[in-house]
């Protein structure tokens, strides 16, 4: 295996897609993020935002929801997010086989794993700066952004845990771990770039 | 407050310490180590061995060994480990008074928090790489290195938990977190020296 891959783990408003870009941009290699979506709905035929919005939930929530997902949803007796990782887990293995890339999200880090040659990336910020981020670049309009944050973190966390078993945001799960509120996102994209 | 702080915790084993020292004597800055206990000794009256140990304690372990703590020893009213933590951060707020330096462990990067110009970096390495160091650059011989690092970093943990009410370890507290064991500690002391 001789691809390089970075895979980039974020709190939501962190910037942690940002960096992934502008680290492949500097380096000359892509960046899977809302394309690795794409893939996933043509390997899978489900539609794209349902696949952006169900990626984040792990399967055991709320009771009610789950015994009506269980009613709704079957591919060869998988439930429809078992069957999605499956399919992601996928999707992140044939793209490590194909080229070194930088890829957002999605466990790609435990993915990949110790298996492949891959530098694993986690982007924090605390959450006033994310509040402050979420509202200037995407334009978000909820009375209160900190709620929406402490919400995705939670639903990403959980997922994480579900599928992993392993605690989403704890350092030793990843080679640098970097603040992006107080190094500022240039500099963390320097950083990265340097390390690879 | 214009003097700059460096802080780094560290797993037992994960060359943090030599990251920390090796980062100053790149700086020109002094490194807080050995040094610490040395000063917290002095303030505090009591020996060097014994603040060395019991710092890495939080007072409530087991039941015994606290009851007999508590009639074994009182500084104004306070347990020997909660009048140790006075005196610690008495040091450490003196040492960020008097200079710009590097701190090895002693929970000083909470008690600098926020209010101080400090680098909070964490730096962490798997088991077998720190088992593997502490033979060789500690000259450990007991059976089990690993079984050892086990339960350093759950004593560390838990103090840290108990004088802090925050996670130790967890990316979000730091504003760097590296991963000594891929990285490397030369690596290590380029990126944090780069940072500062």
């Amino acid at each position: 295996m001789s691809n390089r891959m970075i895979t980039i783990s974020r709190e939501f408003g962190s910037g942690g897609r940002t960096i992934g870009r502008e680290t492949a941009q500097k380096l000359g290699i892509p960046c899977y993020d809302s394309e690795l979506i794409e893939k996933i709905a043509e390997e899978s035929g489900l539609a794209k935002a349902y696949i952006a919005d169900k990626g984040e939930y792990a399967p055991h929530g709320h009771w009610l929801a789950n015994a009506f997902a269980a009613s709704r949803s079957s591919f060869d007796g998988l439930c429809t997010q078992d069957y999605l990782w499956t399919i992601q887990r996928k999707v992140i293995l044939d793209l490590a086989e194909k080229e070194s890339c930088v890829i957002v999200g999605r466990c790609a880090d435990y993915i990949l794993g110790d298996t492949h040659d891959c530098l694993k990336v986690f982007i924090h910020a605390d959450l006033q700066k994310r509040a402050k981020r979420i509202v200037q670049v995407y334009g978000e309009r909820e009375e209160s952004p900190e709620k929406r944050l402490r919400d995705k973190d939670k639903r990403r966390k959980a997922y994480y845990r579900f599928y992993t078993d392993t605690e989403w945001g704890v350092a030793q799960n990843y080679h640098i771990a970097l603040d992006s509120g107080v190094l500022g996102i240039e500099t963390c994209v320097k950083l990265i770039a340097d390390l690879y």
